[in-house]
């Protein structure tokens, strides 16, 4: 929905609301799809969330709570009486539930399952962690048995309440519950009424372990082009089921974290203006505080090579030109060799692949960029002793920070830590005060100093 | 599939070649699935691969040309004879087989179309720029007439090949062939058989233009969970269907784009490790050319205040600090900013409103780093003068670049360029010269030089 309609819609719920016309405040959100729902609920003050909230049908404060925020539908729901909230979590997916109530104090928690129509649809739920398949998956899928005809699987789902979240893949399961294959509503449709279960199905499904990592899910889903992934635990019992929404919103998520992460900031939990200052702030300054301690290294670099400084004093004015070409260079790579980690594109047991690769691009880079700094130098008219020195700087500088930004993210990878450590601002830093360690060792060399 | 399976099943296809046992090495490859079949297939040499493709199955081997880069399957397209090609075209998605003709050249295209048993469905496709909906959506949907039943409804269904892509959404359409409404096929095989669809069909589908970009595509999909959205033309006639599988795709890809980007580096075409060194240098130098011109307005500056330099040599020792420290702030604010406005978050009509919001981080953040520095330049045992300077400069430095790096991608995406142009390391770059104006200002005050 655009945002004018949005704005004008928003409007209208006020006016009713100030009228204290509620019924005509539920009506016009009814009217609107739960996304819209949701940000339209954002907008509106505390007092008038927890005054419409109870009032809309069920099935819609529960997707309400489901597109906002986590801590912002906890706080909400701690605003409604046990009877209210039990109502509208029943109507939640399971997996959106089992989030909220993570969000929850225990005594809460068990005050709403005791609550629910069926808390075992989201009580095994709460026990994964948040970002792996268990903590993913949702509880409300359909499982055939093997042993079943094409028509009595048909009967079972039309005994379905329709409103439950659409089944496009049907699991089969053997007697013990064990996943054994999978059929889509398709198939089922046009198959043989009196055939079993066993023999139209693909016996070949693509599974996951519930402790499996969201970015392998990920992974593994868009790969396959899959709409809903299986997950067993370790005996292969089918336990739940990703569905493909899902998936896009850890792949949305994941790329925000990295992006964050490679400008050296903590991600932020929620949409950057939802977030306040005071947040942005903290996920910000340790980044910050560490770099400078970092950076304040350039400074003792710097005074050891005090007297070379005082001698040639036109070698201070490419200082920042020097150590900045090596910081773009390491960035560039930095960031290309964190993409290909993320994506799965690199192959673990080879890891001095993409190395050898970041040494063949950092030479070419080395050499146009010296080419180009020796001419820059010239014309600045600095002598040719300079301007050799910072030429040759600039080769040796774009090769090591080149190498640089492909060790380390490797490195961290390697030793299981997120590569995204290794941000842009991080590797700027760390060729910062090695840089200033070539130019003036280069400079050594060549000026004779 | 596991990387070590795929490569004993590589190891045994190539055993089978060797032994000139084609049809050998044609059951291995048939019996992986598509992702993996082109991953195996890439591995191999262009003889192997132009010997293999036209033994397959043409339903496979059209799945791994939709699997692999598109112009890789150009150049093993262009090995085939000319029934062969058809043969393969014939079974890609109408929407892969028109993003492969786009590699080839006229001739080629017009004498594959002249071959295909449906030319029909891919003709139409190859007019759309190739990141807008049209390009994006398949031609191979069942749009439903809204006066059939039910029951005709099923009928047609039933009557589909059955290896079509799988149809979770159908839509409904007018005589004309506008788009009226959808209905699931859940919703299809529940309902009354003589009930007409347009009594059954949900009126409210959300549909888009076929010039929409693809961004805007993901980002539909993604908010309201969609499987599948329809794209409609100027006159509202239904034109084509895009799958969530093709919007996962367009996900990875832009977060690819945006990341490398970020790092101040064209995006790649190709997997990194599939990437030249040399094309790596092609997509890298550009940038690390312009950012090095801009780089060296630093030495410009410095050699302005050369005298300031001169009189006070402790100023040079923190010169890479503050500047660093300034790149860094800037870097963190532009990728939350760039994250932010590629999500969506960002209210067009008040751009205000993000600015604000970092003029506040920037203040505490400058204010929290002017402590640090103060003290840390007190260690230094460089007097409290110099030690004020730096302190102010700091606090300086970092609001100005939490406000370039908010302002700068906002003015782009207000411009309608790309806001990734504003990378970390053209934040830092700027920074840098600007830093260096701010510094020695500050010190000519506070110094009195």
């Amino acid at each position: 929905m655009l945002q004018t309609t949005l704005d004008d819609v928003l409007g209208r719920v006020r006016a009713r609301l100030e009228q204290d016309d509620i019924s005509g405040a539920v009506a016009l959100v009814e009217a609107l799809r739960p996304p819209d729902q949701a940000d339209l609920f954002a907008e509106l003050g505390s007092a008038a969330q927890t005054a419409l909230l109870p009032k809309l049908d069920p099935g819609d404060s529960a997707d309400i709570l489901e597109e906002l925020e986590d801590d912002e539908a906890a706080r909400l729901i701690d605003s409604l009486t046990g009877a209210e909230r039990a109502r509208i979590v029943d109507e939640m997916e399971p997996d959106e539930a089992a989030d909220l109530l993570a969000e929850l104090d225990e005594a809460q928690v068990d005050d709403i399952l005791s609550r629910l129509e069926d808390p075992n649809e989201v009580r095994p739920l709460l026990v994964h962690p948040k970002d792996s398949a268990g903590g993913l998956m949702t509880s409300s899928h359909l499982a055939l048995r093997r042993r079943m005809t094409v028509a009595d699987a048909l009967a079972t789902i039309r005994a379905l309440k329709p409103d439950s979240e659409e089944i496009y893949h049907l699991f089969v399961v053997d007697q013990y519950g064990r996943l054994c294959g999978d059929i889509t509503f398709r198939q089922l449709v046009m198959a043989d009424a009196y055939a079993l279960l066993s023999e139209v199905m693909d016996p070949e499904v693509i599974f996951v372990p519930v402790g499996v990592d969201q970015e392998e899910v990920a992974r593994i889903v868009a790969r396959y082009d899959l709409l809903a992934l299986p997950v067993v635990d370790e005996s292969g019992l089918l336990v739940g089921v990703i569905t493909v929404d899902d998936v896009i919103d850890v792949l949305v998520e994941e790329a925000t974290e990295d992006i964050q992460r490679l400008g050296a900031s903590e991600p932020l939990d929620k949409p950057y203006l939802e977030t306040t200052p005071l947040t942005v702030f903290r996920k910000r300054i340790g980044w910050l505080l560490l770099l400078f301690v970092t950076e304040t290294l350039t400074g003792t670099v710097l005074r050891h090579f005090e007297a070379a400084l005082s001698t040639v004093v036109s070698l201070a004015f490419f200082i920042p030109l020097l150590i900045g070409t090596g910081g773009n260079a390491g960035s560039q790579t930095t960031s290309t060799i964190i993409r290909a980690l993320a994506l799965g594109e690199m192959d673990k047991k080879n890891l001095l692949k993409p190395l050898w690769h970041e040494l063949k691009v950092g030479f070419i880079l080395g050499v146009g960029m010296g080419i180009v700094a020796y001419i820059r130098a010239l014309l600045w008219h600095t002598g040719s002793g300079v301007a050799l020195t910072v030429s040759l700087t600039i080769f040796v500088i774009v090769l090591w920070a080149n190498v640089l930004g492909a060790v380390l993210p490797l490195l961290a990878h390697k030793l299981k830590i997120d590569p995204t450590v290794v941000s842009g601002p991080a590797m700027t830093t760390l060729v910062d005060a090695t840089g200033l360690f070539i130019y003036f060792t280069v400079a050594g060399i060549v000026l004779s100093l």
